[in-house]
C-alpha cells in the first residue's frame, strides 16, 4: 500500500531508530520496531534539559512541533532538547500499514500505551543516554502516555503535563471510541482490515470523521462559526473538507491500532486496578490541564485523577475549540499553555 | 412487517383519529393520516384547561404520561385536560412501517415539524373544538414542536414549555443527527430502507444505540455509574441491554423519518430565515428549560433563543442524566420540572 500522507514531505524532517524486538504487554512482539522522532535544540552536558513530547491519535511529530515548540515559546529549542516521538501505529513509527509480513495490516498485534512508553524509554536511554526528563508532556493520547511515563518511571520524570486526557480510560470514552471504530469497521469495504487500499474504506472514514466532528470540537465552536477561521464556509464544508480531508488520507488499520490503544489506556495495570495506588507512584511535579469545553475528556474526569496526585495542580484551559483546542488553532490557547508550562518548568 | 413494539399493550391505552389527507410542506401528502393520542382528565366547559404534550424522537405517549402526568403532579388530570399526541413517524401515528402502499417504508415522504403541528391543530380543533391551549410542552423533538406551535399559532398558545430543545436546529445538532442516521443506513442489511424486517438491521440499530449512549447521557452519568440505578451492571451492559434493547425493537425507517424531521426543525421557515422575527411572533408565556449537562441541546444554545422571546424566562434543570434526564429517571428531575410548570401555569 502506498500513502501520499505518511512521508517526510508532510511530516518531516524526522529520523527513525530501530529498537529491535519489542515484547508486547498483550502478547506477541513487534520485530524491527522503529520509532520515528524529531528533535529540536541540543542536549546539554548534564543531560538535564531533555523534554519529551508524545503524540495523540492520528497526530504526528509535525503538528506537535507546530503547535508547541518554537523560539520564544515555553518549549524553546534554545533552552531545551526536545524530542517528539511518534506513537506506534501513527503511520510514521511502526504501524499496521508499514509493518512487515506476517504481522502487518489486519494481523498487526495489539499495542498498549505501556508498550509505547517502554519503546520510548529504550530510544531515550540507548540513543541519547538520557536518564532524567525535565518534562514529559502530551495531549489526549499524549496525556495517556505522559501519565504512563510518570507512573512507570517515576524516578525519570521530573515534571509532567498531561493535557486533555486521563490516566485511566473512562466508561464514556470507551463508548465514544467504539463508535469511532465501528464507523470504520462497519464499512463492507473494510473487509475485516484486509482491504487493498485504505481509500477503499472512504465511506467508513467519512463517518469516522463526522463523529469526530460531533465530539472533537464543542457546540460553541459551531455556534460561533469558528470553522470559518479554518477557511471553511459552512459546517458541512468543514466536515467534508477539513475533517474528512484530514482522516481520509490515513490508513484504517493504523487508526484502529491507535484507537484500541487509547481505549485500553490504564495506569492501574501497574497496581492491580487500584487508581489511587497507581497515581500515588507519581513523583513528578504535575500540572493536569483539561480543556473546559472538552466533550470526552471533560475537566471533571481530569480533576478526579488530579486530586490523587501528590502536589499536583489543576490548570483548566479555556477555549471554545473543545478537545481540538489541542491543535493550537485558537489564538487564545497558546498563551495559556505556554504560561502554565513556563510556570511548571520553573518549579524546582 | 410485524413489530412486537408498536401496540396498545406496551403504549396504550391510546386512541387514533384520522385527519384525512395531510398536505406536506416538502411536497406530497400523507393519505389517511392518523394520529395516535392519549387523553387524561376532562375538558372543562370553557375549554380553558387544555394542555398539549408532544413526543420526542422514538418516544410515545406512554413515556410522556409516565414521566410528566399524574395526580399531585403539575400536570394533574384532576385539573387539566391533557392530550398527548404521538408524532408522525413514531410508530403509533402514521409512520413508514404502518403506512399504506405506495407511500410506505423507504417511500414514505419527508415530514416536517410544521406538518406535525398542523396535523395536531386539526385534531385539537375538529375532534375537541379546542381553540386555546393553557400550555404546550415537550422535550427534545417535543420542544421543537412546542416552538413551532408558539410561532405558527401564537393566538392559540397561552403558555409554552420547551424542554431540552431549540426552535432552530444547530449545525452541531445536524452533525450528531447525521451520525445517528449513518449508523443505520450504512448497514448493508438496511438495503436503502427496503429490508424485509426491521430486525434485519440489528447491527445498524446497535451502532445507533451506542452513539445515543455517547451523546444522550453525560460523562458524569457514567462516572457516577448512574446506569446501576437503571438495573445495569456495567456501561457495556447498559449499552447492550438498555440502549440496544430499547432501539432494537424499533423500525429503522420510522427512526429515520423522525431523524429527518428533527434535523430540519426550523421556525424561521415562517420568516424567511430570520430567527429574531420568528421568535418575536411568540406571545405565549414561555419558560425555556435546558438541562445543564445536555451534550447536544446545551443551555447556551437554548439561552441564545430565549433572549429573543419577549417576557420569557430561562429555567435551567440540573441533572447528571444529560439529555435523557427527560425520561424522569433522575429523582431530582421531577420536582424541578413540576416546580417550573406550576409556576408557569399560575402565570396570568
Amino acid at each position: 500500500m502506498s500513502y501520499p500522507y505518511y512521508n517526510q514531505d508532510l511530516h518531516g524532517p524526522y529520523e527513525t531508530h530501530n529498537i529491535g524486538t519489542l515484547t508486547l504487554e498483550e502478547g506477541g512482539a513487534l520485530r524491527d520496531c522503529h520509532l520515528a522522532y524529531a528533535t529540536f535544540g541540543k542536549l546539554n552536558k548534564a543531560k538535564s534539559n531533555a523534554v519529551l513530547i508524545t503524540t495523540w491519535y492520528s497526530g504526528t511529530s509535525k503538528i506537535m512541533e507546530q503547535a508547541y515548540v518554537g523560539a520564544g515559546r515555553a518549549l524553546d529549542p534554545a533552552k531545551y532538547f526536545i524530542i517528539i516521538v511518534n506513537q506506534i501505529g501513527n503511520g510514521l513509527s511502526t504501524s499496521p500499514h508499514n509493518a512487515a509480513y506476517p504481522a502487518n495490516g489486519a494481523d498487526f498485534p495489539k499495542v498498549t500505551i505501556g508498550d509505547d512508553v517502554r519503546a520510548q524509554h529504550q530510544l531515550l536511554t540507548e540513543k541519547f543516554g538520557i536518564e532524567r526528563l525535565a518534562l514529559v508532556m502530551g495531549g489526549s493520547m499524549g496525556a495517556q502516555q505522559t501519565y504512563e511515563w510518570a507512573v512507570r518511571y517515576p524516578d525519570m520524570v521530573e515534571r509532567a503535563a498531561p493535557i486533555a486526557g486521563t490516566a485511566k480510560i473512562t466508561d464514556h470514552d470507551v463508548l465514544y471510541n467504539q463508535s469511532l471504530c465501528e464507523a470504520i469497521t462497519s464499512d463492507p469495504a473494510f473487509k475485516g482490515g484486509r482491504y487493498a487500499n485504505g481509500t477503499d474504506v472512504a465511506e467508513g472514514l467519512k463517518r469516522h470523521a463526522r463523529i469526530w466532528g460531533v465530539m472533537g470540537w464543542s457546540t460553541e465552536f459551531y455556534q460561533q462559526r469558528r470553522f470559518e477561521a479554518l477557511g471553511m464556509v459552512s459546517a458541512q464544508d468543514f466536515i467534508d473538507s477539513f475533517m474528512g480531508g484530514y482522516f481520509g488520507l490515513m490508513d484504517p488499520n493504523d487508526l484502529l491500532c491507535m484507537a484500541w490503544k487509547w481505549r485500553h489506556a490504564d495506569v492501574t495495570r501497574h497496581t492491580g486496578g487500584d487508581l489511587k495506588a497507581a497515581l500515588k507512584r507519581i513523583t513528578a511535579k504535575t500540572f493536569v490541564m483539561p480543556i473546559d469545553t472538552d466533550m470526552f475528556f471533560p475537566p471533571a474526569d481530569c480533576r478526579r485523577e488530579q486530586k490523587l496526585i501528590k502536589g499536583s495542580e489543576l490548570r483548566v484551559i479555556k477555549s471554545v475549540d473543545g478537545h481540538f483546542a489541542l491543535l493550537g488553532a485558537d489564538p487564545g490557547y497558546v498563551p495559556q499553555i505556554d504560561g502554565h508550562l513556563r510556570e511548571l518548568l520553573a518549579k524546582q
